[in-house]
């Protein structure tokens, strides 16, 4: 038996708690024995838990407990949750984790002191919720040199979009919907302006290429312009909008990772991930394209990740992971205003305008103030130099 | 650097050959340490392959050089392949395969001489080809219990009916087609009378469920006798025909396994996987949904898998992954026949006679000798007792 402790008795905590005592005998055979949850940490009280007997208050507790093997940590954030876990790591304790924003930007230091004190440090929740994406990258993929990661990797936003796409919606209108209906925080910036997806897309970089990418430096464009009438543009290109994380390397060994809504044509995959649903596209050469699909948040979902770790720490218990990534490099990210992308451009130019600056744009539709169309591969650098009127823009994802 | 071998020069094998080439930077990272490639054993020559020099024609002398410490498969079947691994497990060499055949009939028994031997013996691509699918699920959704596996296993039947879907061809011609453009063999039996996809799901269920599961005993129906009437049926239904193999516990404890094709409604992802793609869809109790896609097949997507697995074996020479299943026992599988299923069903009835037959069919259309409507969910036992006069029934598979 594997004495294991919760730090944080939030959503994804008590999920974590419930799917211990929900799937004991699947867990226990994964793990090779029962794993018994000892604590669990929070500042408040939930006299009607369930496993209020179990609630501490005092993290030493865990800390000096040298029957706590593995801590699931479950708080989030960058405060206490990164101070806690350096404290179970350095307590020779294993760390699991869901918090994507600790690990994008302080997953390599993290991991070197794993790495020195032997113990593993696990965190398949944080990106894709409950989808395997981080471990197939690890230890499937590994024959391969990874061409592109290209993933639908934030629930709210994808559900905004599913909404605005099929109900002809705005973006204010759907947003309040989705608060109201608790699919988006009542601040929702993280979301909606990318930046969820831009910690994760940073971690599949990390892990992936493995140097640390700034999620700070990573040119990242939410959702919050985007407009009805575009969304009835990519309706007739036959594509659906979705708010996509990229990375890929360029010949020049540098990286491009970037976050903004796309253009997906409907042949791809990734236009048929609707609603809450998140799905990673990986292509390597070897392989060619795989895809990962699920559930990228909600309590369960998120759970069974998370104990899917303690589980592999539990099975690893004496031989770690090799896993780390390098700090971050000088000029190791590649401009994307010098990508050559197809974009969608819709100007306040007329045709016969649009037609002059870009001979080979494939025009969708216009009305007497506006104009829809699609490039041919070009920088962003070189659109803005066009002369047209640019009111919305964004790239098209490839076939 | 550790020394490896594969045995038989074929498709996959010499797609294997290709990738530890390519990628060796790659897997080295992977691996921790160069994967050298010092034999290649077939039966041929190969004058003009750059791998000429690796070539050996004498099994023995892999079995007997202590220095490959890692076998690859790839010649298939379970005649001289079985032998051959047999042998590599008991001169305590790690094997990795991609051999459906083997491991679906004799993965129980080479587990046990694997785990007596202290070896790995992986088999990742035996299951959608270059798609990470039994890592995830015995690495990654352990916390979840399985409630259902349901995948597209096939390529070639994928293919096939991907056109007469989308070409509205009759099965025959489609065939020739793919056969003419290799996506099919000479004698197309394996694939289209469902054994290939049967194999697959029968190591699924194996290793989720921990029981063998003999693919003889599985029910399975192929594509053949798909009509196009029934394809347009589909269409008219919202729904696009594919050919499932499904594995689910019943709530007495029986496992219920079956090959054959079903009305796939267009909102689930299934109905969107196209050509000669797979996909593998898993429904664990916390995770909910989660869908795995991908190349199920071809050279180099297998090969991915198969260096995948010398990799994970090279990282685990002295540590070996804790796979096993039981033999297979008496009275362990359902009979299909008695599982309720929302039937698709053509019969040589009018309409009259299908509703006083079955008041609650939808009717999906009809003609002067035909009736095509789907059922609500009923046994196959039942639905052989309606007194119709069935043409054609395929299951429906739920939203």
């Amino acid at each position: 038996m594997i004495q294991v402790a919760i730090l944080g008795f939030g959503t994804v905590g008590s999920g974590v708690a419930e799917v211990l005592e929900m799937n004991q005998k699947e867990i226990a055979r994964g793990a090779g024995e029962a794993l018994c949850l000892k604590y669990i940490l929070d500042t408040r009280v939930f006299p009607d838990s369930p496993f209020r007997d179990r609630l501490i208050h005092d993290f030493s507790v865990v800390e000096s407990d040298p029957e706590v093997k593995i801590v699931a940590e479950c708080i989030g954030g960058v405060g206490v949750a990164y101070d806690f876990v350096t404290r179970c790591l350095k307590a020779g304790k294993h760390v699991v984790t869901s918090n994507k924003e600790m690990v994008a930007k302080y997953g390599d230091v993290l991991l070197k002191i794993a790495q020195e004190q032997g113990v593993n440090f696990l965190f398949e929740a944080s990106v894709g919720g409950g989808i395997p994406i981080l471990r197939p990258l690890m230890s499937c993929l590994t024959a391969n040199r990874i061409e592109e990661i290209c993933g639908i990797l934030n629930g709210t936003t994808n559900y905004i979009l599913t909404k605005m796409i099929d109900d002809g919606e705005e973006f204010d209108t759907v947003l309040k919907q989705a608060q109201e209906m608790g699919y988006a925080e009542r601040d929702p910036s993280a979301d909606v302006d990318g930046h969820d997806a831009c910690r994760k897309i940073c971690i599949l970089a990390d892990l992936v290429y493995g140097v640390h990418v700034d999620p700070d430096q990573v040119a990242t464009v939410g959702i919050r312009n985007i407009s009805v009438e575009t969304v009835a543009f990519a309706d007739i290109a036959k594509m659906r909008i979705k708010l996509l994380a990229r990375v890929f390397p360029r010949e020049d060994g540098k990286l491009a990772v970037f976050v903004a809504p796309h253009f997906v044509p409907a042949k791809n995959q990734l236009a048929h991930v609707d609603d809450v649903f998140n799905a990673v596209q990986v292509r390597g050469n070897a392989v060619g394209e795989t895809l990962f699909y699920g559930r990228g948040a909600g309590k369960l979902p998120t759970a069974s990740a998370v104990v899917g770790d303690m589980i592999d720490a539990a099975v690893h218990l004496d031989k770690r992971r090799d896993l780390s990534w390098s700090s971050a490099q000088e000029n190791y990210l590649a401009d994307v205003r010098d990508i050559p992308l197809v974009w969608f451009v819709n100007v306040s130019d007329g045709e016969d305008a649009v037609r002059a600056a870009l001979p080979e744009a494939r025009i969708l539709g216009r009305d007497s103030d506006s104009c829809g169309f699609l490039t041919g591969p070009m920088a962003l650098s070189e659109l803005e130099k066009c002369g047209l009127h640019r009111i919305e823009q964004y790239p098209v994802l490839s076939d």
